[in-house]
């Protein structure tokens, strides 16, 4: 497998992308994104599982429903995340879909439909549609980059990647991109952003939905910014098989794996106001999910996270998110240390050189391990730090 | 009832208390505080359901098992928690107590010992010691200030309240005192920093401990600075008897409630960095738990709590908070309104003044209320707002 430089959505054959300005955001920056494979595409997908649920998720789930295994397009619009809108949202959402459906000359339900930004506010509708448009007039098999940026809202770049997987036979490789956006409101409960995820592979669509839900719980369900679940959030993979290779499940699990975790590196490191990656990995939990509840309260601590940020290692700070986050261990058996540099062996504070610490810490990516020693299992999460930008940056959001 | 002016732990009678520095805290504040029963008091506590828990509760539980009859003194030390401490910290808070029991004349079993301040660091157990003969020979009826502020971390001021109930038979009076300490690491799960509760009335053991829990659930259980549960929080209630009062049970659970309700409003008014008090009330629940769920994701919302910061009325944070919570409602039948602004009626939102909605939150306390629609059943949360100063005060606090 090998990273395309300069890999987008449009890597794989067939699959074109737009990205153009339509007025929806205030700046004039780009805000609406729209994706088309050339031929039908069999379409995994998964949404947010925040009882809130934005109205385009409503319409993707009715089209999933009915045109999962020949699915078209994707129209996304950032600046506004058509949520807690009503029965207007829902019928702006149609209309989206209606007009790309209308300029592609395909069926409405062959057209899925994302929305991110801010909640609460009607759509503006009439933008939105021209800007669909317009989007349909610049397709492009370069278009992919493009589109990545219009899908952004409070991040800081675009987040993309591709890769090609070759076997030795002739003829067996095959693509996979992806783009996605999300800096805020980020933490894992299934999808926890936006992401398209496209390839040329030719997986049925059952194994697709499979294959992605095993990407998404080790990639996207591992990463937190600040403990809030979206309304929007949505991932959606087609698969148009132009390349005409039927990969080994394993190799395109890996492959899709890699792309989504990357992705979701991407997000945190673009977290809102952050300036580290942090790893944290419980082992030694006597289950996958108790490590990862531990690692999910260490993840969203406001005091580990500021700590994090001011470079201090205070690692009573996550002990104690440790041993409250509802999953067992005994404190007296917990060993801590932060890249190299133990800092608790057996329940009992060891000495360290605090020159040291703040070497490890000043890093931009930080690996933290805390291991419990009451089982086997473990699991591994991604955060940034809490920083004055992150308030900054929220106090100031819908003004 | 009534509240009495400037008062303390020292107002019920037969209390004397000290608070004197030890240079435990390096800048010299005081950080020993000393609290004694002139005669033996049953005595109700709670302690924190985190899994680590620092050596002075075990120590607790041990002397609440053997003499919880017959509890004469208190020993709180700031500055550092003595959590994490391994064997040599459960020795010193032993020595703490041991100390303090052999100037004061009686059994160890008969005082009980708190620590609050850095997790992870040994006790100078020789400053506290000392610090523990000083207070002895400076303990007083008017002592009870001297130790509120001898207990204090980040806070920025002390927080104490005393009230006097009274009936209209003769010498039915009693009085009710309190003080507590906490700013960080405040989130309800039993007893949510140290609180220290002393009364003259005559209430035996185990009406006591119920009584506290109720107290407790409806009051410090409530709060929330930064959704991280303490290893130290402890609550304790003395009741030494002697005004001879044994007051009705209704009339002294609710002076209790509404002392541990006042105290517990105080920790948020100062919570780190907090410039705001926000009121988080959730009605039209299907059940007080999932209610509490609710109010609990909200005022633990990092987006919620930086709009609130912000004075914006970003009521679509509030809305997606509710829903991850994972206690069940129905979007379409929910309303929400800031102070008596609506800004969501039934699921859709309403056009609202932003002139109005900036006076409201400009306001030192604010109240949310979030109607569900969906059952009977409400809870309140009491909340602060997420600050520049809340990320300047933790990224620096140890070093």
């Amino acid at each position: 497998m090998e990273i395309i430089k300069d890999g987008s959505v449009t890597s794989p054959r067939g699959f074109r992308a737009a990205g153009i300005a339509a007025g929806i955001k205030k700046t004039g920056a780009p805000d609406v994104a729209l994706l088309v494979s050339d031929v039908p595409a069999p379409c995994a997908a998964m949404f947010t599982q925040n009882l809130v649920q934005a109205a385009p998720i409503a319409v993707c789930k009715e089209h999933l429903n009915a045109h999962g295994d020949s699915m078209r397009a994707i129209v996304i619009n950032s600046g506004n995340a058509n949520a807690v809108t009503g029965q207007e949202g829902l019928a702006n959402a149609r209309k989206a879909v209606t007009r790309a459906a209308t300029e592609l000359g395909l069926e409405p339900g062959q057209v899925l439909v994302m929305s991110t930004g801010v909640i609460g506010v009607q759509l503006p509708i009439s933008n939105l549609l021209a800007g669909i448009s317009t989007a349909v007039e610049v397709l492009s098999n370069e278009g992919g980059h493009d589109a990545a940026r219009a899908i952004m809202t409070t991040d800081t770049r675009p987040k993309e990647i591709a890769v090609r997987v070759e076997s030795s036979a002739p003829d067996s490789g095959f693509v996979i991109g992806g783009m996605c956006k999300g800096a805020g409101m980020i933490h894992p409960n299934m999808a926890t952003m936006l992401a398209v995820i496209t390839t040329d592979a030719n997986v049925p669509r059952g194994e697709l939905q499979e294959m992605l839900k095993q990407a998404v719980d080790d990639s996207f369900n591992c990463i937190s910014v600040d403990g809030d679940t979206s309304t929007n959030d949505s991932v959606a993979l087609l698969a148009n098989g132009l390349s005409g290779v039927r990969p080994e499940r394993e190799t395109f699990q890996s492959a899709l794996t890699f792309v989504c975790r990357e992705l979701a590196k991407m997000v945190v490191k673009d977290g809102e106001g952050a300036t580290k990656l942090v790893t944290i990995t419980v082992s030694g939990a006597r289950s996958e999910a108790e490590a990862k509840q531990i690692a999910s309260t260490i993840a969203t601590s406001m005091l580990v996270k500021t700590a994090i940020y001011g470079r201090d290692a205070n690692w009573g700070r996550v002990l104690a998110a440790a041993g409250r986050s509802g999953a067992w261990f005994d404190p007296q058996n917990a060993s801590l240390r932060f890249g190299n540099l133990p800092v608790l062996k057996d329940g009992t504070p060891l000495p360290f050189s605090e020159e040291e610490a703040l070497k490890i810490l000043s890093a931009d990516e930080i690996e933290m391990v805390l291991e419990l020693g009451v089982g086997q299992a473990s699991a591994t999460m991604w955060t940034c730090d809490l920083t004055h930008e992150y308030v900054s940056i929220n106090a100031e959001y819908r003004t």
